[in-house]
């Protein structure tokens, strides 16, 4: 019950943030092919982010399937992630604007560890309450490992966005596509879908 | 359950995706019906828009309907269906906003034969993990046949708009009022809902 | 189920036209009394066109509630008045930022005529599926009698807007209290919600 | 059931209003450490609201979880609740943009105060119709106490924000803070969610 309401109120808030993204895909005046070389930047940084916050909508739902009860703590952790997720629509059109320069970029970065952090707080959080879950265990462990490889990519993509920013761009889209691999060991324990 | 999930985060995408391309009509700043004139662009292509995006939803809705499972193979190509969806608001803009132009209408086209191709990729996806269910063959029989005939018309929209964009416009309406008019095989496939 | 699904993405699609609009309310750059006395247009129309769309929300809920089916016309017709309402924002910003100039107020009268007729065509195409629903029909009876009213008072509004346009607001103001006194016949049927 | 629609559309509205707000951050032209700086006091606010209505969330999503039927005066007292939730995305963005200047920050406590009374007006027109429900009771009287606190400290940040509005400022995040902590009488209630 009161877990059904945080999957619909994250749901919502993710399909908000996914979605609003758009918008900074402002409609060009004019009607020429150069428009379009233009709105480069701009597509490519929101494909980018579009993929990062469908990903974190697959590692939610699949985390909160096996979560029976919600504490406030929990509420307080994904509400803590949701924050975070919704800094990516600013980060990106920044990021596009600037052509990818540094200092956008390298914040990016920043702020994809960030929620990397709050994604990992929340799963301590439900494991906490969850101690005899073996099955969520299983996934835990599968995104955990995934999610320390991410981290550390993002890490390096900061300091590497001063000396070459599209090899820092690489790296979130390389983090993103091992995410998007569908991982055996989930599909196992959430077959019964 | 999952599907569930996998439903509530695709309604929300499309229902934003379907109400933010109304931000486009700006309020104009005069009071008379010369403004309004100057509008009818922005609706028309607003309004062709909402159509589009609603038969989506509809067979969006058939579709998932009579899946039991939903794979990671499913949700990556629900997710690339929204992703080619969500440029939609976008097109929308920019052919409004040049008064149907002809490289708009042609790259509105091409997004349409792109999202067009995405859904198809998604029906093949549950096809391969359904292969035993008879009322799913048929709704996806229904909606091929249609999909076809519509991206062969998406297809000849794309050099008439370089000759009479406004033609390629028509063309458009056509498809969608084709998928309007209620498919008595689906009818009765989906009647226990 | 298909039910569902269809309350779920007009509850999204509804919940989406109440929220942009208040993007219509620009944050002022000065800091003085003056600032917000010059929003009150706004803050006016804004108000107006919530408790409007919060009417048709709650009327949508009721009617919706006691539908056992859902067909492609259903589908359809409720498509159709999301279309209508979606348009709601743009008419309330026109109305707004214009201070309520005849026009605006006369195409806004006009567009709440063609939410009333919408409704009026779901309801008409839900109850030719429903033929032996009791409940059904005494919440559209209620709901009928109201929606004759209002277009009346709406179709009045029209021509009041280019004498007296804020008699015609004072008009749409008392529809929609009309509608949120609530009614005992409906609040019998669904007493057991 | 009814319930279940009361909650989905309250959620969308929530999800909204929580992501919007993100649309005041507007992506820097620039790309030096300066811009970021500039920006400190619309992200401040926005952190600020941001928790606002989280906090909300949760207090309303607490509420009706114990409610068993829905009324015409609980969908009034709610829509209500929402109408002066949805001003709060305005009152953050000017907060933002006027540096936190004393009349923004006044109406903003202002604005505050409404929320917290209609709040109380939703939980009493639920607790009109739910008399023998002690759970409720249990949970009511926690978040009325705290809603009187709450209110007072508002009530004190409006003189307060036209001497010292960065005072303000803290009073309302020590209030949220306050709500953040997890309430045990109400966990102990929920804790069969």
């Amino acid at each position: 019950m009161g877990k059904n309401r945080l999957e619909a109120f994250s749901d919502g808030v993710l399909a908000i943030i996914i979605t609003i993204m758009v918008l900074e895909l402002k409609a060009p005046e004019g009607t020429e092919w150069g428009e379009i070389k233009k709105l480069l930047p701009d597509l490519v940084s929101y494909m980018m982010s579009f993929l990062f916050i469908g990903v974190y909508w697959a590692n939610h739902h699949h985390l909160l399937h096996l979560v029976k009860k919600v504490s406030a703590g929990i509420m307080l952790a994904n509400l803590n992630l949701l924050f975070w997720l919704s800094l990516v629509p600013f980060a990106t059109g920044w990021v596009g604007e600037t052509h990818f320069d540094s200092l956008p970029v390298a914040i990016y970065a920043a702020l994809l560890i960030l929620n990397a952090v709050s994604y990992t707080i929340l799963q301590e959080t439900i494991a906490a309450c969850h101690k005899q879950n073996p099955e969520l265990a299983v996934i835990m462990k599968a995104q955990s490992r995934k999610g320390i490889v991410s981290s550390i990519l993002y890490a390096v993509a900061i300091p590497l966005a001063f000396l070459e920013p599209y090899s820092s761009v690489v790296l979130f889209f390389l983090v993103t596509i091992m995410w998007l691999i569908p991982d055996k060991k989930i599909e196992k324990v959430t077959a019964g879908d």
